[in-house]
């Protein structure tokens, strides 16, 4: 593992935000594999792994693969009115293939859109039932003469496989951190790749140096490929899963929320709220009645992992949400700035999550290690108070920063205690 | 066992108590008997037992029968003038047998009067000790004039037995909800029959539906009957007993008071209070230091069973307390009919009390049996919403009730949602 | 053991303490086995440990022992200027031996003063470097002229060992508390003496009576002496200390001082502030990053015995500490008289912190012990109701101060019934 690169810079993941726009993402498909592609072009060390149709996932399955190729409705002077190559959401997602003429009335059944917001595209899939389906603009459906319209959907389905993308970043220790986002939202900025362009900066971020953590950054399809990373590592990550993190939401810059774990004192919550705290973000602390993605699995009730989330304008609750106009002006630099900026000191707030504990019975003699002066009765030196301290407080139950805070001194010279009476063997980290 | 019967009325709680009213109870004897056959003429269910002199109960042991015939002074002219006839408390429980011609000085010695309550007879008993005596009002006391009277007390005693009733209504489950009152005092209305009439009432209602939890309402003499009943099955209580309330005082409609377990944070506190709450009632929260029914054995510390009670006006607080004015005119129909309804609302809420735990891995697969449309992308039902919080918070913490709270929905809907998720194998309760 | 003596008088403390005031103490030495001589005559179970150079104690190891004759500085007209026989602290301890004459210069590398103190002797030791000094007031360095001077310390190390007491005497149960002082500084009234004091003070009183509890007082040089008391008594300890308390800087009158333990929560802690409590002595609570003496040892991670401090002005926070002024005049018998009534009252906390547990299941049948009237339905006595109480929390978790709280009564009205109880088999102590 070469710690050279530098962290990947805000124009490198904006850049690859607008590469990827475009390609058809679904919970399968050749647009998984082209974004994951374009992401390894950025991270060699993202791993992309196939998982077949038909592999069972606890109550679930692998469908079969997607092949998308156009969707398009002609009116009856064969007048393309609706294209799927103007936008990936107009058709829905995992749609059959259909290619038939069809009354105004007989199509209306096939028509999703939004009253409330006539000049959106809405969001709609159908994974699990053999449907088709356009999503259209209301005021473009209202405007529909009565007549004929040809639908065409080009699309197939194979026994192919669901692609998902994983960076393992061993550090010290095998107790990992997960960033977890997710690759299967077709043409959406806020809700997909502002979450995924986080995720390859993280990643860069942490290749960039030397981690006592383990780190693991995934890109699955949501729910679905969630559910796939757990029955397949369950065991693993009960044992060395110290906390993690669902990676959405993250590019404008309007709002923060923290979506707590189901219980909400997990390892991960604290050292969320403690890094909102230390940056002084002012936060949307919410209900875990009002989660939306795949906290939904890594919470539930037998899964029970430590997963939280930070994120902007929350899912569910910002109007451009599922729509089209989730698109690339609702994202912003700043926004994804402030974001990468959040989860890097974070990461850092975990590699300053060590508890030393003391490894001699009683205090240890610091004078024969020139840690204290020869003479003594007169008062310590700040140093010497610090060591002292560290020392005394290190029972096992209290984190750097927390030491930090209790002494009243800067997490850093904590740190640098803490490597010192690492060096000399007087304290280890559990 | 029959569900078919409805629920015993009001009025026909109201008819127990006055049939069985003049009946001499006592902690053994002939009107305890009356009195359960009384009882198990409305609930045939009753189990009768008799448990014989000399048993050994721990520290105690079943005193002989006593065998009261009736207990009578008379005046130096003949003149019956304090006859038990006339009022049951008027003789002390458990009096010797006595035929003889005593001064007013000596007769003084075994006479109870209450100097401060002049017209009341007071209440006394000498189970453990061989002694005779007549509790009269004070100002009748006050008239006696010297001379002699002839005092008569017709009693026996033989190797007997102590009568105690119980009903067992089981459920789905082992785990049990107990309800304790006792059947020793003579001529009391709040502090007596009030309890046994409920007692009687509630099992009608349990027994006149299914039930998920076991229900054991019992009728026993005030401690010594518990303490049998506590020495015989300790061990299969500590593992089925879930929660128990002593039923006393629950006749007058004067106040509302929850006497706490001793620890008052058992499974039987956290209901007794919520139906409370439910039914916006106003009560007196008392100290487990003025307990003084059979609580006192329930909670003994080696016992330490969740056990509480919910009464009225309480037990050695209201002025007509273990005198002849706890009678028939104290007690009334919206007295009791308050407590009848405050208890069916809390058996419900034990009912409700199922905590579920979901079955799979992660989310389940809801479109594929029909719990979710099959279209995605769109906002969620608030029967699907309910139906996917109801899984998430399936963790083996939160019962209905606190669920309902939760999601601020009514309890029946997630009730209902529980069945169904049963039904579909996706939850159990727990 | 004789239970006769009575406890030492204050008057009998303060002479000891003059008595000893002018040995020479260190962390080894003569000067300590003269002062565990004099306590000897006061209280003759203390017993006199001797530990040989070398013995090893984790991190530690006892030093050669250091034989001290006496230190001076004359100038160029032979006339002494400073001689360790006007005042012990005028020595570093554990100077090295030396007779030469030196220059000022050279001379100002080997003197300690207090600029902002000028008129007082500072107090260092180099126990574990080889070197030499002399403390001298402020004022007086400024005084001396450039020139020679001759300076002589009269010193040895030899193969001697260092010398510790103890005071253990046994009570009804092996679980102890203990006492801790410590015997290391020269010349010290609060910051050595006054602790010595007090530790015979409670050692006579505890000696006076009977004893429910063991009770160990132990006299050791701070740091090394606890830590060969903990390396030795480790695990004995881990299972028979109840509590304990380092006894220092007891003499003044001016303040009231109250050190924790690591975690704040032990028995050592709940006991020292109810009795602050209930003697209404208002107190500073301090932190425990403010520790300074032997609960650094005591509370060490790997240790962490329950230990905590109840002092007068607190070590390292008044201006004489550590220094010449910390005489005889800064303790009075006012200041040794509230500590010593402090800790006396501290051992009857113990002593009444029996915590009752019930022997019978249910409540027991008191008639028969004579402990209720035979007559029943009246109302208890309040004797009787006492004993209802005590018996009803006898539940393994509440001791009789707490009893006495909660039923508002005096504690000894509790410890009587208690006293009662246990000798009817009724209740037994944990």
């Amino acid at each position: 593992m070469a710690y050279n690169p530098p962290p990947l810079s805000l124009e490198e993941l904006q850049m690859f935000i607008r590469k990827v726009w475009t390609f058809m993402r679904s919970i399968t498909g050749e647009g998984n594999r082209q974004t994951l592609n374009a992401a390894q072009e950025l991270i060699p060390e993202l791993e992309i792994i196939e998982v077949p149709t038909g592999t069972e996932i606890w109550d679930w399955v692998v469908p079969k693969e997607w092949i998308f190729k156009e969707a398009k409705i002609l009116d009856n002077r064969g007048k393309v009115i609706i294209d799927s190559k103007i936008h990936n959401l107009h058709v829905v997602n995992y749609s059959q293939p259909i290619n038939k003429i069809l009354s105004l009335n007989e199509l209306q059944n096939n028509l999703f859109s939004l009253p409330d917001k006539p000049d959106t595209i809405p969001y709609r899939t159908s994974y699990y039932d053999k449907s088709w389906g356009f999503c259209i603009q209301d005021e473009v459906r209202r405007r529909l003469v009565p007549g004929d319209y040809r639908v065409i959907i080009d699309s197939d389905f194979i026994d192919g496989s669901m692609t998902v993308g994983q960076i393992y970043i061993p550090g010290e220790v095998k107790s990992e951190v997960l960033f977890s986002t997710y690759i299967c939202h077709p043409m959406m900025a806020n809700n997909e790749l502002s979450g995924l362009a986080i995720a390859l900066g993280i990643a860069s971020y942490i290749r960039s140096k030397k981690n006592y953590y383990s780190y693991r950054i995934i890109f699955y399809p949501e729910t679905l490929g969630s559910l796939y990373f757990l029955s397949k590592n369950l065991e693993y990550l009960k044992s060395n899963l110290i906390a993690g993190y669902v990676l959405t939401c993250l590019g404008d810059d309007l709002a923060w929320n923290y979506m707590p774990s189901r219980t909400g004192i997990t390892l991960s919550d604290k050292i969320a709220k403690r890094t909102l705290e230390q940056l002084g973000i002012k936060y949307e602390l919410n209900s875990f009645l009002d989660r939306g993605s795949d906290e939904r699995q890594y919470c539930s009730p037998k899964v029970d992992l430590p997963v939280s989330s930070v994120m902007r304008s929350k899912y569910g609750s910002y109007p451009e949400y599922h729509t089209s106009k989730d698109d690339l002006t609702f994202i912003s630099k700043k926004g994804l700035h402030g974001s990468y900026e959040y989860y890097k000191k974070l990461i850092q707030g975990f590699e300053n999550h060590r508890i030393p504990r003391a490894e001699l019975f009683g205090e240890p003699m610091l004078s024969k290690r020139n840690l204290r002066s020869t003479i003594g009765g007169g008062t310590l030196t700040s140093k010497e108070q610090l060591i002292s301290n560290v020392l005394a407080y290190a029972d096992g139950t209290n984190d750097t920063f927390e030491m930090a805070k209790m002494f009243n001194v800067n997490i850093h010279e904590v740190e640098s205690i803490v490597d010192l009476l690492i060096s000399y063997k007087l304290i280890r980290v559990v």
